[in-house]
């Protein structure tokens, strides 16, 4: 990355505190790891308690999305400025040394502070909820049955800037102690793959429906 | 299920809220979630604000464990009977309907609740230790170059009774509005699948050091 990069600046509550050399805060890496993990898990606090709700997160900026049913208990909760953390975590790997001490993952994970806000405006709701679908299937929601009011009354926008960021990489082969890889004692790493299988059309498709050529190929999560 | 299965009970903390169809407590659900998602995501409170970290969480009966450097963040906080939330979450595929609203994704999530507790005993701790190994590859730990007593010490473990959990799952084709399936828009199901890449030996790995038979098929995670 550039030294004059747009970057967050680590705080306590941001700063990687384990093995320095995998920490990352510029705009850049934060956004790729975000971008490519529409699964993550929101947390938030109701009396004192943890909760972690995955669910699907988009992003416009430095402004993330979440979404859902105007009945959910993390959408009622984390609509009144509450703090939040939005994390997002691929597991890439195992990493298996020769000691268990040095065993290990290969991963890159974030960790995204901020407050919530709902999204109240209608038109506002209905760009963000557009915004999603088209980083997934660009051209796919004007294709679509129109979204009725009712539909957009029952869905619940949640957003979030992203006042500050963490990332968080390992990757790479096992670090051994020195001595230690003198031992006969396999050693490596097992990559871990995430993809599409062949798309399940609907059994209720209606026949000659043929299947839009981008629908296999989302822009966002695996392909 | 059985009727009297072991099961939790459910409480206003781990009620599944929207779509309770989805919704399951049973010790058999939860616990076949837990055990295939290696990575889980704990959540936290310092000061009012909510931490998501994710992590290796490993399972002994009703009790889940995870680990980490004495210098974690998070296994420092969690350590004192502080309540916390650990959610597994499989994402197993896109969902397409013929409208925004019913697109969904299908997927496998538990969210387990209980206080964190911090395993002291060192036998105790490394006897926690070598379960998460034998639980992903049976006979390694044995193979190993031993856990020396420095190692033992600079690893925290922590602990939770789960008190309370709730399972949410989805599958199955997208469930669009009746007059919808007449319209000539394509839907169906993009599975996602998870699983392991060739293995990579170490570059610095011993001539001659042959691959054990079950590393490259551990007993959690993908195979």
């Amino acid at each position: 990355m550039l030294d004059d990069a747009p970057s967050f600046t680590p705080t306590k509550r941001s700063k990687v505190k384990r093995n320095h050399l995998r920490g990352a805060y510029d705009q850049e890496t934060v956004f790729a790891i975000l971008d490519s993990a529409p699964l993550c898990h929101i947390g938030y606090v109701i009396d004192g308690q943890s909760y972690v709700t995955p669910t699907l997160v988009w992003r416009d900026g430095d402004r993330l999305y979440w979404h859902g049913s105007s009945a959910s208990r993390m959408l009622r909760t984390v609509r009144e400025a509450v703090p939040v953390c939005v994390t997002a975590a691929h597991f890439d790997g195992w990493v298996l040394a020769r000691s268990a001490f040095h065993h290990s993952a290969n991963y890159r994970s974030v960790m995204a502070f901020g407050r919530a806000e709902q999204v109240q405006d209608a038109e506002e709701k209905e760009a963000a909820l557009k915004l999603m679908m088209e980083q997934i299937w660009p051209g796919r929601w004007d294709a679509l049955r129109p979204m009725t009011a009712q539909e957009l009354k029952a869905t619940m926008v949640g957003s979030m800037r992203i006042e500050e960021a963490s990332a968080k990489i390992r990757n790479g082969p096992p670090v051994d102690d020195d001595d230690d890889y003198a031992l006969d004692i396999w050693a490596g790493v097992l990559p871990i793959e995430t993809g599409l299988a062949d798309p399940v059309p609907d059994p209720k498709l209606r026949e000659g429906v043929a299947q839009p050529a981008g629908v296999t190929q989302p822009n966002r999560g695996p392909r």
